[in-house]
């Protein structure tokens, strides 16, 4: 039996979601858990890897499960919603908990992935928004951060912006296809870039904000975002925007 | 020359606001920066005596400064600010810095206090919540909680929702002047109470949400808020809302 999790989680106290031994992810955690009420290992195949400190809203997971591990040979989801909510919230938030296609995969089933980015620009910063918002006290020009979306959109190679996987033995795409990326002026100073694509590359959209950012301050020149895309090395994009801004806002399926 | 600074911050690390030998408080801390920046002792006059855990957005605290301690004979407000927050943001913000008529005492001067309260009322919790909201799952009746609004209205005794000052030798009254409350649904959950008064006392505002919650869950009866008001004990109102879903919001002047 296959099942569908859709997750919320505060990325802060967590070295990412891919479990890795000896550190506290979100996958790990989950897996753990969910091993425990389910009596049963659990392996996650995840929509999204997220990186330390990045958050998540609407992020899936997808594992199969024999029910006949379990009394009653019956899988209880709302009740191991609950029980795996009562063990990890409010940390780590089960939103969604439901039957899935055998055929389904949270990863390979995706024909999106949404991403926000918020930035708080006005000079004084917000003690409620600090854990999800990047505060840039540099007044930033919107118009110059909405031309540099423009050269994103479509099939493009994004090497200059993303970081080649360490244990690369092979030359890695960094050809991704950009469905949509916008910039939000949500008033008081808060601004969100909004940005789908088929799927996204290590570091792709902190290394995007990092950049369109440094040019709505004017330390980079306007429309340099076709440059720097053309020279297809990580060099060219060094401003990382950090992670605690970011959040995985949505997956798209079929 | 008298100051008045309007002040945001994260209640979660402080031990309330006003100042205590030996613990961390808002006040403590803000002072002794500010003494440090002004190169001289600050005494601060705070308009709401937040609890521990309780956050604000609206603070106003008042002092005295004598310009010829500084270099030059002259208060930089501006340059004082900033590195107030320089040392203490995001957590404690000082959101606008101004001079204040001689005559100005952020608590004598206020006409009143507004506070918020925030819930969130819906089974899953929400990890980016979790600091500001009380996650309430039993599912909640706004037309009682609208209701149990009414009977607040006005000049009236609440005692039952008080507790008496721990220093207190004489009587204290507990006749405050309650100018609006009400609950506003702001959706997927979220329910806020808003509630505006001359001046509070200790632990109202939680009291009052705590009651409110258990007549909108179900387990008080609705309508028993009126009794509630009249028995002027703090035994008839042993619900407490948590610290942390609690903001002082903005103290009115003149």
């Amino acid at each position: 039996m296959r099942v569908r999790l859709t997750v919320a989680y505060d990325g802060a106290g967590f070295s990412g979601f891919a479990a890795q031994p000896g550190v506290r992810t979100v996958g790990g955690t989950l897996a753990d858990v969910l091993g425990r009420v389910l009596r049963q290992p659990v392996t996650l195949t995840v929509a999204g890897r997220t990186d330390a400190g990045v958050h998540a809203w609407g992020q899936v997971v997808s594992f199969d499960v024999d029910p006949s591990a379990l009394p009653g040979g019956e899988v209880d989801l709302a009740a191991t919603q609950r029980s795996v909510n009562g063990a990890l919230a409010p940390t780590v938030v089960v939103r969604d908990a439901r039957v899935a296609d055998p055929a389904f995969d949270a990863r390979r089933s995706a024909l999106a992935r949404r991403y926000r980015y918020s930035v708080l620009n006005r000079e004084t910063p917000d003690p409620f928004l600090r854990g999800t918002t990047w505060h840039v006290p540099a007044p930033l020009d919107l118009d110059i951060l909405r031309l540099a979306c423009d050269p994103l959109i479509g099939e493009r190679d994004f090497s200059s912006f993303c970081r080649v996987p360490r244990r690369a033995t092979s030359p890695v795409s960094m050809v991704r296809r950009v469905i949509d990326a916008r910039w939000v002026d949500l008033g008081d100073g808060l601004l969100r870039f909004d940005v789908e694509a088929s799927s996204f590359c290590h570091q792709m959209v902190r290394a995007l904000t990092g950049t369109m950012v440094a040019m709505g301050a004017g330390r980079k020149k306007p429309g340099e975002m076709a440059t720097v895309m053309r020279a297809r090395s990580r060099a060219a994009a060094p401003d990382l925007a950090p992670a605690h801004g970011l959040c995985l806002w949505e997956v798209v399926y079929p």
